[in-house]
């Protein structure tokens, strides 16, 4: 019997880590790639972040999970091969490959370089991609992506740090273009200082901005003002000094993905302030009125960027020197790096060095 | 004993109605206006709206109201006298006098002309003037204000059907301008129609837009298309037709005050889409993150708005010949006319025949 489109067999072969079902247990597993087509490009990868939504989609979390899935979206690796019409890329120069790698080329969105907002759009990991076959992410050894979703990573940043800002990076920095925050002297506050907040601490840095951390946790408050270069700090339980700073933020990027209130952080913007939430609480959260009417204040949502911006992100932060802070792990760690990522204990952001440690996770 | 600033006695002798109790109930009575101050403007009250917050004013709804109160402020009359420093307007001119008649006028936002965002704002009534006074507002036959206050009439409007405007329009209005409503081509949806929502139309078909109402109410769709001029009508429950007009609508102005769902508000909107209340549910409504984020979409609020818009907004309806949809009605109807707004049982404002129905009321 011939294979489906999805279990077909690939020309390339390819090794990684996948869960096999909602336990989210990452193990070894063989699978294929497809053929370099006339605009695809071969990389081989050499870091992967572990972003949380891998966390969520091994756990099935949102309920659209389907095994065995490889994870990851993070992919920093260098050019092993081309396709005929790829111009952009060479072999041996180091690329990046993001959230998805495909979509239709052709609807409003992939006009405008909204690629992320396509309706067709192909997540590279757990979707199906333009050929029927499943996708596989970046806890491998190999990806083969139209030159469309591959990105240049500026010669001076070192790559390991630099692989979360495939996902993390675009996600806090489009919000921040789009919704008119990178105007210097303005006061941006970052709530929830992880994997994302910690970027867009240093990209409000960078866009001149005066930027306040809001955190549950209090030992957070030395590294955040000391190491990442932040204005203040507030812890969000202490009602005194969240009073106290009311009415002072032009605009607050929530990262939270937990369930929150949202009255407090409305409570501390200015009038005409935003509130922009790139965290995916999965129950809705109250929206109080008043202050919105009141204070003319709106809650935007962004999903990470287009590959234009993408690119756009990745060359501001060769300019400005900015990486992700990493923990950088082998790839037989990933299941207890999972585990700590679920109780957020990690600053900010797991990297595995594929190249390096999954050829000995063989099997 | 000295009478309490809040209870002096002005020289001028003021009548109207008021309510005394949270039952609501208005019922005449006679109270005073201040001596006309050096920036002062006295209006004979001609004719004044019916809004829907001088219901929940009058019953207490939002637990600030005190007694007696005298509702009132989308009010239009005639300048009977004008002080030493007034050069803006003329004894026999027709003004109006909107929703706040004292700010601090020099806080950020004054300076901006968002008089009505001001901290120190004075409401028309229901509130502490800056002499301590209580303030009383337009079902009465004659009040004082500070000229920063008084708007001009344009001269083709009818003074009954311009009187909504000075609340209904400008809350309305005022959105549509800053959240870059006002572009020829783009798709408007607007939820409730009433005194807002049949305003917001006739502003949506003006600036160009292609306007859909979007209501609970099934009976009003003859009128919507054919009399207020809308491109298409929605009943929100019909599931079906709500589904297939999904992604369509560039914005959404929501002028209900009752809770609802926004979810399938968000679901109409398009990419980038903007859903704005301007309504005042006394309870939280549910978000749903995911629209946001996975749409890029906002929800927005607005208040009323400053003087200089409010002018502009006068203006821009003498240019194009709108005003309000109304039912007038004698001064002795009020208690049935609040019943039936009650109940919606009105298209689309009750405006008060002040002039020709007051005195009569005198006891």
């Amino acid at each position: 019997m011939a294979k489906s489109a999805e279990d077909q067999e690939h020309p390339l072969k390819a090794f990684g880590f996948a869960a096999t079902d909602s336990s989210g247990l990452l193990s070894p597993f063989h699978f294929s790639r497809r053929e370099t087509g006339p605009e695809d490009v071969n990389v081989q990868i050499l870091f992967c972040g572990v972003c949380h939504s891998d966390l969520h989609s091994v756990k099935n979390d949102w309920g659209f999970s389907r095994y065995p899935m490889v994870p990851g979206h993070e992919i920093v690796g260098i050019v092993t091969k081309v396709g005929n019409n790829v111009k952009k890329f060479k072999v041996g120069e180091h690329v990046g490959v993001g959230v998805i790698v495909g979509s239709c080329e052709k609807c409003e969105s992939c006009e405008q370089d909204l690629e992320n907002y396509c309706p067709e759009m192909v997540f590279t990991y757990n979707a199906n991609d333009k050929d029927g076959s499943r996708t596989y992410g970046g806890y491998s050894d190999v990806i083969v992506v139209n030159q469309r979703f591959v990105l240049n990573i500026p010669d001076n940043l070192p790559l390991d740090a630099t692989a979360p800002l495939l996902c993390a990076g675009i996600t806090v920095y489009s919000p921040m273009k789009y919704y008119g925050m990178a105007v210097s002297g303005k006061h941006l506050g970052v709530c929830g200082l992880g994997g994302l907040g910690h970027v867009a601490v240093k990209f409000g840095k960078a866009f001149g901005l005066k930027v306040t951390v809001i955190s549950s946790s209090p030992d957070k408050e030395d590294e955040a003002l000391n190491r990442l270069g932040a204005d203040g700090f507030l812890v969000s339980k202490d009602a005194a000094k969240m009073k106290g700073a009311m009415g002072t933020m032009d605009f607050i990027l929530d990262t939270v993905s937990a369930v929150h209130s949202l009255l407090p952080l409305l409570g501390l913007l200015k009038l005409n302030g935003k509130l922009i939430t790139v965290g995916l609480p999965n129950k809705p959260l109250e929206l109080p009125v008043f202050p919105l009417v009141f204070g003319r204040k709106l809650v935007g949502g962004s999903d990470f960027g287009g590959l234009k911006e993408t690119q756009e992100m990745l060359d501001f932060c060769g300019k400005h020197n900015i990486t992700a802070d990493i923990e950088l792990i082998k790839m037989d760690y990933i299941n207890t790096a999972m585990e700590r990522l679920a109780k957020s204990d990690v600053r900010y952001r797991f990297v595995i060095d594929v190249a390096n440690s999954l050829p000995a996770c063989k099997i």
